[in-house]
């Protein structure tokens, strides 16, 4: 494996990811680890010369359009603006070819560029020295910026072409038509295209220039969906070549042009985006470079998480994750979630899935609360797709979609995907139809989001509303069973999406009931203290109704309990499967290596789990599970799970470390560090995984860092790993900064904010003013 | 460049096109001209494995689709079949990469297989020694058969995947949706698509095996657009490996299912389908490829022209030609015509030109009349888009379109297309509003063929109605000019397309001209001989109506005549255009290099030729003008000409020869023969050009062969290059075949019919009874 992280000395020590050998079977893995982004754009990291197997996405946030009637809304690729042909004497640069005597890329996680620097001799014996780099403007969500450096040993004709490149497709699907292709004043090159179905109009700019002084001749190409210019020129021995090319991508999606009539997009989007494009080529990439540079040092200096320890690949691999989910979201944007691969790849279509709500959102709760408002507030608008489906399904309220892209479109999961091994058909889908724990989960991030932040507005506005709505969801779920005399919900899928078809999933079922309780008592509330607020929603949800309708069955609601041995069972059925032997599957390096030999139909008779399921309920719900049957629970799930899900590890590693089995709560940690980073080569071909990322934070924090809301107070207990010595993170409580510096043996909380807070430190309650700290032994 | 062309011996000798180098800067080159198909399917040569740059096309005829309003209708890429991933030991194969020793890729132009030998070495030193071997079937208009034999010189692990491949797309436009994915008794792979707007559905099916004795384990997996069975052994050391895949593509075009309503479509066609590929699945490669091979048989027995010369090079390159001239129609389906690339690539989006008729067609119809009857039936069907454009343009009659996709589409002219270097924004491309000719070159094709073939039954049912039909138009487009007193045609293209908006085109005004006063002879004709046939096309076309508008303009219409220097004016502008140093164009190896330094508006002033016109028109109305002028035109219009279409050499080397200069036209000749075989690399990317492999033919026969009608009667006078000693071809006259052997003395002429033929032999008349043959000295 080619990728090192132990690169970087001094100010970058840990903040360097490096690619240090060039090897054609990770493009896909450096594609997606090296992606770069700002929330409004994400670009892969594809080469600037082309490779077969490469996957060149660009995605515009929120820009989903359904490719044809049988498919479902997806997040479309936008014309690529990252690929270049550099050819030295009719030879193409191709790092397979010839002969490569030097290689790296490298992210610089601080600020965000990826320079990749090669010297390679071309099969004529030219030798060519080259510096790349590249990076998305942090400040600036619509500029792009490439630039070369490069010499060559000997006198040869150098051929250029850069441009954009509309022929890409997702896997074969193309989104846009109505192509407009055009260059001005022989410099400024315009593509604007139109989705197929969504009608949304994306304009893409670029222009180039030599710093050097040479004598360039230039052509502008318009091809079929491509559209570049060819530059041709003669390079003196060992002369220094300096070529740029400023890109900017604008979108009719963007906040500005809300409201507009479609008919008005082309003309507004292409005038308005020139503009753009003109003044960020006035700039050039060393300025553009400069402003975005400081927005990336205002993000480290209030969100850098600094780890004491001789494991320099923890240090870098939680700055990777927190830059990864820096660039996932656009922080001021409540039109769009969050992908589950971010806007790194084609993989889950852009879509939005509970890993939002429960792997993510905490990171931003936590730390940066009004990203977790935006990412709620989308939630909120989602509540129109919700209402959708529960109208489908027959039932009140609002059920969420398992899977969600733009805020009106309802249900996006695919009905079917992959191979069934057995029947040789495709596999059908069955989590858009019922997996309903996504409800559940997001009235829980909403809840959480207001214990921890306090943002009253957020709930009078949009939280309360959510919780009652997605609570009469449920009331109107559950179905009543006469044999066991009780409420049950029946045939859903759990968390665990290795069994379809399952009765009275604990996890399911105790969230629902959380989310029903929290409903009542968020009535009672509401009706007692804001008078004013309660007529508003009674008029709009019929809050008597809803009272009713959870009273009638909340108590009544089955919660599975454990068994004479303590154990909780996940479903009905779970403890009755048949054993199955995993060393197979738990050791192998590519996930769901148990489809190979199974179809779900066969799994789901077996006693094998996909990913935490009862342990995540034992993490969410914490305290209403003694620690006895968390261990309990944790040893005897765990040992029949695959995690073949990335959301599996970091949960598994934060209950590990609270039941206090450290060293294995450290390998589960190592190993959730490793999904995107790891050796195998393949496991982000589809793009980063955005839960996982998040995950790290969580288990980083909630984690080892012991951050957690205890009866709606903060908590923290930090237990750090043996090989950290100290770990310094700052968190957002009520509104004010708190920076964490926790060791074996003491913490230390300073309130970085304006009013006093009052926290529990270990089981000690704190009360600690602005401005001041407290240190305490642990 | 890598094309070799004197391999073969005994049997094959100059029967083999042979790449005998990998270089994957020919892939496009090869992908084309090593392409295979039998006129309904369509298949470039792209290799097993993926590199970047290649370009995986398989074309149906016919299944026209408009990827979106904006675009024109083409001819979309169906799913791959081609591709096929091998693995050894984890490493896949890439020439690239790792050691090549050998490599050779032969077209056997005899049987239409193509074979490939490698012996590499992948990064790791295990030796993989391979053949591999593919055809498309030549009596089945929907198999395809690929098979590879194999061994490693090591003990390894070998992973194959093959499958169908739907990601392709038309250059970024993806035409097709709704796919469907199966794979029957875990071999049978079968996948179901529809286009997005012409609703054809296309059903794929693939089948593998193994001929040799190895456990292999299969896995069928199902991607986005992608179906494929993964198989797993284990190879010893020198084992021979067997493995072959038998895959059949279907449309719901095709012939059977005419008259179907369209929800119908896709269970018969699915179902046929699955029967047919099970049915070539039980026959397997060797038995397929035995049943094509002897169709090829019966092909080259009447189809062959035999040369005997030192230059090899001539009789493989008119081979070739006729390799592809016979996989680029079906024969039997008049539905479809001829694409500009024939069925070998997406250049031209798969639309018939003029090219047909004047460069293609004349092949068919002195060898194989069936099959042209076929293609002009196509024009008849093509009335229908003829008079659609007509009512357009506000003209009478039949007004073909400048392209022709589907019978019923009309004018499929893009209207724009590449950068316009000056202005930056696309060029206009104006063919399709004011480039006419096509619509006489139609009318002048059926009068040939039914002068060669003395098809009077076509003639009834189809030619008179075309050729009449045709003439209305004239009669309608020409204006009246009251300062010259004369009829002229203003504002039109000729076939040099580097002039637009010209006036009285020499050519466009003959052929007008010729096939107004055609059709005045048909309605004379008729009228006398065949009135119930004159009454029914009179109920149809009102003739007194079309005699009257013929009349009163034919003998007024200008005819440009000779300059005081003997010079035909190619149009009113011409010969007062401002003149240009072509050197380096002429020079230049990329045709249309010219276009890099001046924009169309610019190339409209000078004195600048693309392709033959008025030397076309010499050729075509060959009778109307004497030695002398054709000389002197001929060299003047040959000396501003840059060759720039393939349509151009072949008719300048028949001229040429015509008159006498015979270095000139062998010359001429043998850099027509290397339009698609020569050595640059690109020019034939985007397929090979049909109507120049056609104009071989023409050069061939018609020029060395010195094959011409004459005042309707056939005239065979031979003057071969000085490097030939004897050409043996075919002809097929008024129904009988006829085999002509010509000398440098002497000319044998065979009449293998059943009737007494009547033709020239040089300037002398002979009368042929069945059976006899005639040798004449020169």
């Amino acid at each position: 494996m080619a990728i090192r992280y132990d690169t970087g000395t001094g100010a970058l020590k840990n903040w360097l990811v490096t690619e240090d050998a060039f090897d054609d079977r990770c493009l896909g893995k450096c594609e997606a680890i090296f992606a770069q982004g700002n929330g409004y754009l994400g670009v892969r990291n594809a080469l600037e010369e082309t490779y077969a197997g490469e996957v060149r996405n660009t995605f515009v946030t929120g820009t989903f359009n359904k490719a044809s009637e049988e498919e479902v809304t997806e997040l479309p690729n936008a014309a690529d603006l990252t690929g270049m042909t550099l050819k030295v004497n009719g030879r193409e640069l191709n790092l397979i070819k010839g002969e490569l005597f030097n290689y790296s890329r490298t992210l610089n996680l601080k600020n965000g560029e990826t320079v990749r620097e090669i010297c390679w001799k071309t099969p004529d014996g030219i030798q060519l020295t080259a510096v790349f780099r590249r990076f998305v403007s942090l400040c600036d969500d619509h500029v792009l910026a490439f630039g070369v450096d490069f010499s060559v040993d000997q006198e040869a004709l150098i051929e250029l072409e850069a441009g954009v490149d509309g022929s890409v497709t997702n896997s074969g699907a193309q989104h846009f038509d109505s192509l407009q292709a055009r260059v001005y004043d022989a410099n400024m090159m315009q593509m604007a295209s139109r989705t197929t179905q969504s009608g949304v109009w994306i304009a893409h700019h670029a222009a180039c220039r030599f710093g050097s002084d040479v004598e360039v001749k230039q052509m502008p190409v318009m091809e079929r969906r491509r559209l570049y210019i060819h530059y041709t020129f003669q390079a003196a021995a060992g002369q220094n070549i300096h070529f740029e090319k400023i890109g900017t991508i604008h979108s009719s999606r963007d906040r500005v042009y809300e409201g507009l009539k479609p008919e008005e997009f082309p003309k507004r989007l292409l005038q308005d985006a020139r503009a753009d494009a003109e003044k960020a080529y006035a700039k050039g990439y060393e300025c553009l470079k400069q402003e975005s540079e400081k927005a990336w040092k205002d993000y480290w200096e209030q969100s850098d998480i600094v780890i004491d320890t001789d494991a320099a690949f923890d240090q870098l691999a939680v700055r990777f994750a927190l830059y990864h989910l820096n660039i996932m979201v656009k922080h001021d944007d409540n039109r769009v979630g969050i992908g589950a691969k971010a806007l790194t790849g084609e993989g889950y279509k852009g879509h939005s899935f509970w890993d939002t709500e429960m792997f993510i959102l905490p990171y931003f709760t936590f730390t940066m609360p009004k990203t977790a408002r935006t990412l709620l507030e989308y939630r909120y608008k989602n509540l129109y797709g919700a209402h959708l489906k529960a109208k489908q399904y027959g039932y009140e309220g609002a059920m969420y979609p398992w899977e969600s892209a733009w805020v009106d479109d309802g249900e996006v999961t695919p009905l079917s995907m992959g191979a069934d091994i057995v029947t040789g058909e495709m596999s059908k889908i069955l989590t858009g139809l019922i997996e309903h724990h996504v409800t559940a989960d997001i009235a829980y991030a909403v809840d959480q989001y207001a214990k921890v932040t306090g943002d009253t507005e957020f709930m009078e506005a949009y939280g309360y509303e959510i919780i009652l709505d997605t609570a009469l969801f449920w009331a109107s779920r559950v179905e009543y069973c006469e044999e066991n005399e009780r409420y049950e919900i029946r045939d859903v899928i759990g968390p665990d999406e290795y069994k379809e078809h399952v009765d009275n999933n604990a996890y399911t079922n105790y969230l629902a009931h959380w989310n029903m309780q929290r409903a009542l008592s968020v009535i009672k509330e509401l009706s007692k203290e804001k008078p004013e607020l309660y007529a508003a929603l009674d008029e709009k949800l019929t809050l008597i109704h809803i009272k009713q309708k959870i009273e009638a069955c909340v108590d009544k609601l089955y919660l599975p309990q454990p068994t004479a041995e303590g154990i909780l069972p996940q479903t009905d059925q779970y403890l009755q499967l048949k054993p199955l032997e995993l060393a197979k599957y738990k050791n192998s390096q590519a996930v769901m290596s148990i489809s190979k030999d199974f179809n779900m139909e066969q799994l789901n008779q077996y006693m094998v789990s996909k990913q935490a399921d009862t342990v995540m309920l034992l993490f969410l719900l914490d305290q209403l599970f003694d620690e006895e049957t968390k261990r309990r629970n944790f040893l005897f799930y765990e040992d029949k799970t695959l995690h073949d899900s990335s959301l599996s590890k970091a949960t598994h590693a934060i209950l590990a470390n609270d039941l206090g089995l450290s060293d294995m709560a450290y390998q589960l940690y190592e190993k959730a560090l490793t999904i995107d980073l790891g050796a195998y080569m393949h496991s982000s071909d589809e793009g980063i995984h955005s839960a996982s990322l998040g995950g790290i934070w969580e288990s980083t924090v909630m984690g080892f860092g012991g951050v957690r809301m205890a009866d709606g107070m903060l908590r923290i207990a930090p237990k750090l790993p043996d090989g950290w010595r100290q770990m310094t993170f700052p968190l957002c409580y009520q509104g004010c900064r708190l920076k964490v510096t926790a060791g074996h043996e003491s913490v230390l909380v300073e309130n970085l904010g304006s009013i006093e807070l009052k926290f529990m430190l270990g089981n000690e309650i704190i009360t600690l003013p602005a401005g001041a700290n407290v240190q305490k032994g642990i």
